[in-house]
């Protein structure tokens, strides 16, 4: 299928939100086309790089034309599979959990985005039962089970360093095939589970290095 | 400068602070020494990918013993630039601004990070005079000069997306030379700035590409 050829580079998958969201805010306004050129500054990337970008999935742009705007976001939503409604699961409803289940609820209800946290789970007796938003908290004793009847792939995982491992091989069992991780650990996963890391801690660590020229 | 050399790919500086933080888990378990297979393992990592990565920085493993835990923690954090304490900036104290200091504010307490957020500015007056943990929340009015007193090289921008632009202007006049963006918008910076993209949206948007098959 389009798109999933392994061989894509994780950087260029990770543009594509960027795009999207830039392409979607030009189309508000009314703007039907738009030149690699003109993308890549409004974005402070190479226009080449854009251009390579997109041949990846196909010939999207016209040669003095530019990309159709509207073809381009329909085309990019599909690659990224998130052309359709996408439910996530939310592991952890501490602060921080709480803080991206509420800016995901403003998110999707602008149509920014259809990828909607719909099931929050958390061990803690004291937290179950308490709404996030429009979202309840549940218990995480049936987590698998109601992962699968909901057919739930991706889960955010905002739990303590020390439950991390043990939820994500819950959710793996459960059928989750990719996972966006903000507990401070290393995850061990099958090789057709994709985990990204989100930390705050590293990303603020990897981040010292281009900080620094002394 | 040891690992200033502009050839070190972004990917192998964002595991740097994964391998930190493991190597400090397994010295608080008087582990002085770890072999790359061991290191690989218990980070899902390839043990080759671990040993060319560190190669970068200098010949740190010794053939048949391993790497000695302490002098890679101090090498790491040295190329990092985080073996001393390193201020950070956060602009913004909405929700997702106020889960990211307080979570700090654990991590560093706990030694486990040496950049700490010790500047929290915001425009809205309500905010402003609050406390976050035992950060007071300061008027952006003073931004600049605040910044460039303290020293402050670093800015977590948590802002709305229409404000993020004038924001990392703002910093970038302020001698901030490393940015970590949660605002959904691309910022344009001078090449002399580092901007890594951190809004959970695209996370989220990219992490689908991965979790369907079909």
């Amino acid at each position: 299928m389009e798109g999933k050829a392994p061989r894509i580079p994780d950087s260029v998958v990770r543009r594509l939100p960027v795009y999207l969201r830039h392409l979607q805010s030009i189309l508000e306004n009314d703007v039907d086309t738009i030149a690699s050129q003109t993308l890549g500054e409004a974005l402070g990337l190479n226009p080449a790089q854009i251009r390579k970008d997109l041949a990846y999935f196909g010939a999207f742009g016209q040669k003095g034309v530019g990309y159709d705007v509207r073809f381009l976001i329909l085309s990019i939503e599909r690659i990224l599979r998130i052309h359709r409604d996408v439910p996530v699961a939310l592991i952890g409803a501490g602060r921080l959990g709480a803080a991206l289940c509420l800016y995901n609820q403003i998110q999707v209800r602008s149509g920014q985005n259809r990828m909607r946290i719909i099931s929050v789970f958390d061990r803690d007796p004291a937290k179950t039962g308490s709404v996030i938003g429009n979202v309840a908290v549940e218990p995480d004793t049936h987590l698998e089970s109601a992962l699968r009847s909901r057919n739930i792939r991706i889960a955010v995982i905002a739990v303590p360093a020390s439950d991390a491992q043990e939820v994500a091989d819950r959710l793996t069992v459960a059928g989750v095939t990719a996972m966006l991780n903000f507990a401070p650990v290393a995850l061990r996963v099958p090789d057709s589970v994709h985990v990204r890391a989100a930390d705050f801690t590293s990303e603020l660590q990897s981040l010292a290095y281009y900080a620094f020229d002394e």
